[in-house]
């Protein structure tokens, strides 16, 4: 199977810059609305990140560079220090947005890199459209070496959202399951809900169902429960940050499902670029797990559901563990059963070329 | 301590059988509003129970009674063959309307075999009091004799509601963590929200609140995660039905914390009146698990959330197996480490005195 069978699905964007400006499809509105923000200035991409219009970690990180753009040319009326201050300050303002992710932080690290610290807007530009187009790429790479692991005639399930929206296009866990359905290989997609911000009922059903793949949604507590009935063989899922050993941070309810995995024999496929690989981080134990208000649990799509009073702990990620993890994808290779040694060997392959 | 030190604990009720009629509390409605229904007869209970009005094993049993008790009224006026048959078509279309919470089955049967087929009002409605006081005083012994199992500064997590909402009164799981807060033993309440109905945002929320318990509310995916941090030390829940072996079933979810219990080293407690335990179901296999509309999990009080078309899996129970539970804890006794020898003790107390 050659990549350009999985164009047909892959039709959703969730970001798009072009000679208008910079746009982000409000994820928050979706699926019921389908509107398309334009980003005033990097400012408005910050509070863009945090207020989760745009969402997943590569998602985020394109953003993040493409903020650096507004930045740039916003810049260009000013004095050198000024432009070297000036787009300092909105790098750190940008990794600021959200403290898990670390796509954001490699993203703005790259265009700092490459491009230094007062760059040329057309530089950046063409920097930040190098980094969507290399994150697309890498995704319909993940998709097949991650279908290749999958029998036919299996059950997958899949949590939060990994797909075009997250993404440059395609997705990595949601990208896998595409290559797979397109296949022939599944007969069974289940996606959770992914309280609670319901990005599983929200935003994979509605690519799932733009893609005509027959999903069926699920209550985030039910996850053991289908895997108990034996026919769901998989569990893939994206990631926020995976460390040097191999634990992967990604959205809060993925290390039940994998908990869940390892009791009743089901598999565990955590997919990712190696972006989001972070060697500067030991184990899951030294990662920040970003906590947001308490009121995103009491309300159900703004409704106001819990008893006025209560408090909750909304912790948006956890750590799975790398010896619930069978296997990570990159679109620089595959590491099963992942350790600090054999995750040395994606630190060697990252500045490689990709896997085919 | 003595079970009066608990009665301030125990100020909600969910059912009410007067002068004026049986009326049920609205626990769709809570806890934005409180609104007691009036049951006009015994197949509005019928509908009342299908359509989650009153909810938990314990208080659907009881409204069954009440119902019988209703059907015995107006059938006063019928023939001798057309109140037998009348009534038998109730108990019927009764113990048809939820299949998974035996209690239910329990009621009916109980009715029939002590007030027979075409029985007395009165004589029905003093063993509907009988029922409902019954549960009231299990649930007293249970709190206690679960509260004996916690360690002073534990931290609990339960699911689901399982409190006076769902009972008699004072509840069955939270009961138990009722009598270990009065106790002070606990450090740490948390209670997951309980997808897709919400129990415990809504009723478990409202219920600690009134009790002052300073509880934090998680979503159901965080289970995991929340035992991960290795401050909780119990997982306690109820039940819906408890086989001959042991294993459990209750509200979806529960399963995905008792997997993860047992993975990062805390403990299981389940909470049922022995009305709960079902001796002719030999395990977990042969229980029916109820599903319902997937709708339910597709929108929130009428608000269409999920993308529109998608499908959905909505089973309302899990099955927790006994290998899992650590401690059964009934009216009667607990079984430790609970397995088919073991809980053959239940069956011989069962006709015996309540423990103490």
């Amino acid at each position: 199977m050659t990549a350009e069978l999985l164009a047909p699905y892959d039709r959703v964007r969730a970001l798009r810059f072009d000679e208008r400006g910079f746009w982000l499809l409000d994820q928050r509105a979706l699926p019921q609305r389908s509107e398309w923000l334009a980003m005033a200035d990097a400012d408005a991409v910050v509070e863009a990140i945090r207020a989760l219009i745009v969402r997943g970690a590569p998602a985020i990180g394109i953003a993040a560079a493409y903020a650096l753009v507004l930045a740039a040319r916003r810049l260009t009326a000013s004095g050198a220090q000024a432009r070297v201050d000036g787009y300092a300050a909105v790098a750190a303002r940008l990794r600021a947005a959200r403290p898990t992710a670390v796509n954001l932080m490699w993203a703005v690290d790259r265009m700092l890199d490459r491009c230094g610290s007062d760059p040329q807007p057309d530089r950046a530009l063409a920097e930040a459209r190098a980094i969507e187009a290399e994150d697309l790429a890498a995704n319909y790479r993940m998709a097949l070496a991650g279908a290749a692991f999958i029998e036919p005639g299996s059950g997958v399930l899949t949590h939060c959202n990994t797909g075009s929206l997250a993404t440059a296009g395609l997705g990595t866990a949601l990208g896998v399951i595409r290559a797979a359905w397109a296949q022939g290989k599944l007969a069974q997609v289940h996606a959770s809900e992914t309280r609670p911000w319901l990005q599983g009922a929200r935003l994979t059903a509605y690519e799932l169902l733009e893609d005509g793949i027959p999903a069926r949604l699920i209550a985030d507590g039910a996850g053991a429960w289908l895997l108990a009935q034996r026919g769901t063989h998989w569990v893939i899922v994206g990631a926020d940050r995976i460390c040097a050993n191999g634990d992967a941070a990604n959205k809060i309810g993925t290390l039940s499902l994998a908990v869940a995995a390892k009791q009743f024999g089901a598999r565990v496929m955590v997919v990712a670029p190696t972006s989001t690989v972070d060697f500067g981080t030991a184990s899951g134990a030294d990662i920040h797990i970003e906590e947001r208000d308490p009121r995103e649990l009491c309300e159900y799509a703004g409704l106001r559901v819990a008893a006025p009073g209560v408090r909750a702990w909304n912790p948006v990620f956890d750590v799975t563990p790398a010896e619930l993890i069978d296997v990570i994808v990159t679109e620089k290779g595959v590491v099963e059963r992942p350790d600090g040694r054999r995750m040395r060997t994606l630190l060697a392959a990252r500045s490689g070329p990709d896997v085919s």
